[in-house]
């Protein structure tokens, strides 16, 4: 993508932060005037290549996740209950079903429903109950996406879409990127917004 | 600690993100009138008890950590050289030796001129040639210091500060803490500095 028509936003259905980024991003994008190009990969993969497991193992970490999440939620204004079901343990049929949805255009409205349905009715992404009414939701057949989901060929699109992430050497959720200049979390949000308008992270306006 | 009395700033001096922290705190707190109360502690101890290593066999996330803390150092105006070397094989000795000093009033002076040897000059924190280097330009004998770092007491103390940042949930560094409320890394400074002010995060005035 040429850098200068956006910005690459690569986040995973299993990952917690990333609610606060889809939540939030809409608004954003419409109010500064980039565009951002959503890309789900899953993340898992990479996790378990760097045998790497980031909070449920660790309960101490785990339990400061949801008191900064929900920290940070009241500092946007967006509503939320935590902890929320933990881990999503079929993120991938989630992060499959909004490939076919980026596809189709209704893949934003989608993950927003579906993350809405985990951090406030406490149903994980992916699970079956999350996935058909996340659909129905957004006014998509449960029956026709599901199967499409299912397809070699999108199986195959979130394989290339995570390559494309590890190339870039991306290890967290939500990612941003610029060319090859990455960004690892909601809270560096600003910093790749700046980075896109002026270069540096610096903020104000450039030198 | 009365928490109206302050911000505790919990760090260990083998933490990397921890330098942006003890190069901007000084001028912060004079700006905002809140005093931070320097908390040195050995984190090893409890990343080895959670069995987690942050960035030593994790190449990807390693090489990310520079680039952040490359980016974030431009941002605050803080001079940096990186990659510094990591990890700080003897991060304990430059505890004790931090310990001493905030017993004696010359702390805060040693941390940062500890940090910047291990951020501009490549001498790992707790290297023999790092202490005595940092002792002197703050006017100490290493003689007389190392001799007093490696005397149990401080090692209880050690141990002891410990125990207490254990018992907080506290597991990386920096950490912030207001009574039981903790904050981590030096990208939640600004969400520390809410909370004590108003018991939210939320920017601008209290509603």
């Amino acid at each position: 993508m040429d850098p200068k028509r956006g910005i690459c936003f690569w986040f995973t259905m299993g990952s917690t932060y990333t609610y606060l980024t889809v939540m939030r991003l809409p608004e954003l994008e419409e109010a500064i005037g980039i565009p951002f190009r959503w890309r789900p990969f899953h993340l898992l993969t990479i996790l378990q290549e760097m045998n790497h497991v980031p909070f449920a193992d660790k309960p101490a970490k785990a339990a400061y996740m949801w008191r900064d999440i929900a920290r940070r939620a009241d500092m946007y204004g967006i509503p939320v209950r935590v902890p929320a079901p933990y881990p999503a343990k079929r993120s991938i049929a989630a992060n499959q079903v909004a490939l076919v949805g980026f596809a189709e255009g209704w893949g934003k409205e989608f993950v927003r429903a579906a993350y809405r349905r985990w951090f406030l009715l406490g149903q994980e992404t992916g699970s079956e109950r999350n996935l058909s009414e996340s659909l129905k939701e957004v006014g998509q057949s449960p029956e026709r996406v599901l199967q499409l989901a299912e397809q070699d060929e999108i199986s195959r699109m979130l394989q290339s879409e995570t390559a494309a992430a590890r190339a870039l050497g991306i290890f967290g959720s939500p990612t941003f990127s610029i060319e090859h200049e990455i960004f690892w979390g909601d809270d560096r949000l600003d910093d790749a917004v700046a980075w896109y308008q002026q270069g540096s992270i610096r903020r104000g306006p450039a030198p």
